[in-house]
């Protein structure tokens, strides 16, 4: 008997996180730090959460089903959006909003691939791109990047089979924080074209990328959308996790695709989320701008401080938008230190581990610590505390 | 090569019924009767509303992600509520949270089966159903209903193979609006144990069952869950399409497996419906039962107005929940005929092939009528309008 598709995956790694919490004690003069988390922890600005209670007191129809691609309002603004950040060509109808970016991620798959089919992705990878491909009966290529954490198109290049669908790209990554230059998604750009596949490009953390203006010039190319499908997520620009809100930027035939997925698996994307997604985009700029510096400057602090921990043997492998990726001096594997330090020192952050495939020893040498939420004087208790590890 | 798995199935119906419209003008004195949907189109009870702005303004953690299977007290409201209303045995660790029913209906399959099984569904099927089998990879195997659109638990024996996973349910019926007598549910409860597969029951309009208390007794058998996959949705009762609320109530070790599913394409509900939902729960039962009340009004005003379609023909196959399901007396297909009433009659309706295999010829004479959202007098307007089609 064959496995169940569900079968086929490993458990969702936060949720196996939070149960190393279980049973432990905090004292109060030190805290639990949440380090493993990829999302704000704080809740989007007052103007917004009016916004949000105005439409469930007074839009009618906030409340009924929408359409399945997202509200008509919404995927303008992005497309707009989209075409002013890249300065690129992109219409309402090459835009679909999702009920966050995993699913967009899914939905992409689905109208990809059937089971039996390949898609590369760099290592250290996205645990859910992983579960998701499992799932689909997609087998996941690893594409191992060097210590600069950044994939090689020319190894790419040479695991592309019959069966390969795709490459997909996180940038900046999610775990390891870097940001991939333009040059280098323009050459797998060019080498997904070449080859007849797409590129899955996953920007959920491009409004903290550390560069202004466009972060690659793919939505400029005429026909992008032969090739490139593009993710990007409301939740963290706009502290909107609990709502879900992502989107897929794609040719609208592909789109016509994605609709039957996601009429099956969401109907559609929920309505107040939406309204708080379009209003953010309309309003808040001057506020993320903000936003994006203060995490700048967070990750300015880690730079600054990492010298006590690279005296005791660690190394910043990589560093960007919610990220700090690193690779710990101890003996023991990073799955088996990351519940000691939620013990032994009050830090619960993700194994380098769960990031990679299991028989690539890379990843028991790393940890993610996601800071983006700790302020100045949490990144320095934090350093205090892994110096003490 | 392999279809991509959207390409294995049909484009959503409901989205292709809202293109009939296009270039369409009702008259002021004819507006469109939308009978395409079934859901509601009023909004949720004004004091639901302003319980979900209170959520947005004053409850910061309905803003973050929350657990992937859901709030834990929404969780334990629906395994009180069902322990009571079924006089079973279920506890918070047997329910999930979902973004939607038909997700739990996703999720489930997902938790079953892998490419080239089967799972039998009674026709007329609910097509979101049909699709996502196909996009699964899973054989749906069409059990055909008699006169009385009630499957047959013997016919279904013979159905099963060695690749059957499961048997799915839709009582009330959606599109048939009959529902299943409680030896029927039962039967097909003791057959499915007997095989070793599992029974999913989608009781989405249990609120509106024409039958006070337990429609059926599933929930009082020992073990219920080693066969049981029961699905359940907020949205009809307590108006909440737009934000997407539905459970499933299954063994937690199932839980633990369809966890993984809603890790990769939702994450998590969208918190600010699941607070509604609870809310709902347990406080809007007077007013549910007033419209339920209402709903069995409208359901005997078409058993008291059917005659006059009946002398021309018309027969009234099922009757219940949202749905009134017709035999029309023309001598063309309801695909031809269901975007003619748009244009000749003012009312969008689903026909029965929407609702059926293609090689099956019944769906052509038959229709889908949701009336629960008209009311006398609008189904005395739908029987005048129908009378002259």
């Amino acid at each position: 008997m064959t496995l169940p598709r569900t079968a086929t995956t490993f458990a969702p790694p936060v949720m196996e996180a939070r149960r190393w919490l279980d049973g432990v004690t905090f004292p109060d003069d030190r805290p639990l730090m949440n380090v493993s988390q990829a999302a704000p922890v704080d809740p989007p600005p007052d103007a917004l959460r009016r916004v949000m209670a105005d439409v469930a007191l007074t839009r009618d129809d906030a409340h009924l089903y929408g359409p399945v691609l997202g509200l008509p309002d919404l995927r303008a603004a992005l497309a707009e959006q989209t075409r002013t950040h890249y300065n690129g060509a992109v219409v309402a109808g090459q835009v679909a909003i999702t009920s966050g970016c995993n699913q967009a991620f899914a939905a992409a798959i689905a109208s990809l691939c059937a089971d039996g089919d390949e898609v590369i992705l760099p290592t250290p990878w996205y645990f859910n791109h992983k579960m998701w491909l499992d799932m689909s009966g997609v087998t996941t290529v690893p594409l191992k990047t060097g210590r600069d954490l950044l994939p090689d198109p020319d190894v790419a290049e040479g695991l592309i089979t019959p069966r390969t669908r795709a490459i997909a790209l996180v940038t900046p990554n999610n775990p390891a924080g870097v940001e991939y230059p333009s040059g280098l998604v323009r050459a797998f750009f060019d080498l997904a074209r070449r080859k007849g596949i797409a590129l899955i490009v996953d920007e959920t953390y491009r409004d903290f990328h550390s560069q202004s203006g466009a972060p690659h010039d793919l939505f400029e190319e005429a026909q992008w959308d032969d090739t490139l499908i593009h993710l990007y997520s409301f939740s963290k620009a706009y502290r909107l996790t609990g709502h879900r809100v992502g989107a897929m930027v794609a040719a609208s035939a592909r789109l016509a695709e994605v609709e039957k997925f996601l009429d099956t698996v969401a109907i559609c994307p929920g309505q107040i989320g939406q309204h708080a997604a379009l209003w953010g985009m309309q309003n808040l700029q001057q506020w993320l701008a903000g936003e994006r510096a203060e995490i700048l400057a967070r990750r300015a602090a880690i730079t600054t401080g990492f010298p006590e921990l690279a005296d005791r043997g660690w190394e910043l492998l990589g560093l960007g938008a919610y990220f700090a990726y690193m690779a710990h001096p101890f003996d023991i594997s990073s799955a088996e230190l990351a519940p000691k330090l939620v013990r032994d020192q009050g830090i619960l952050c993700l194994p380098g581990t769960m990031f990679c495939p299991e028989d690539d020893a890379s990843g028991r040498s790393q940890l993610r610590i996601a800071f983006a939420n700790l302020d100045a004087r949490g990144i320095a208790a934090l350093f205090e505390r892994l110096t003490g590890a």
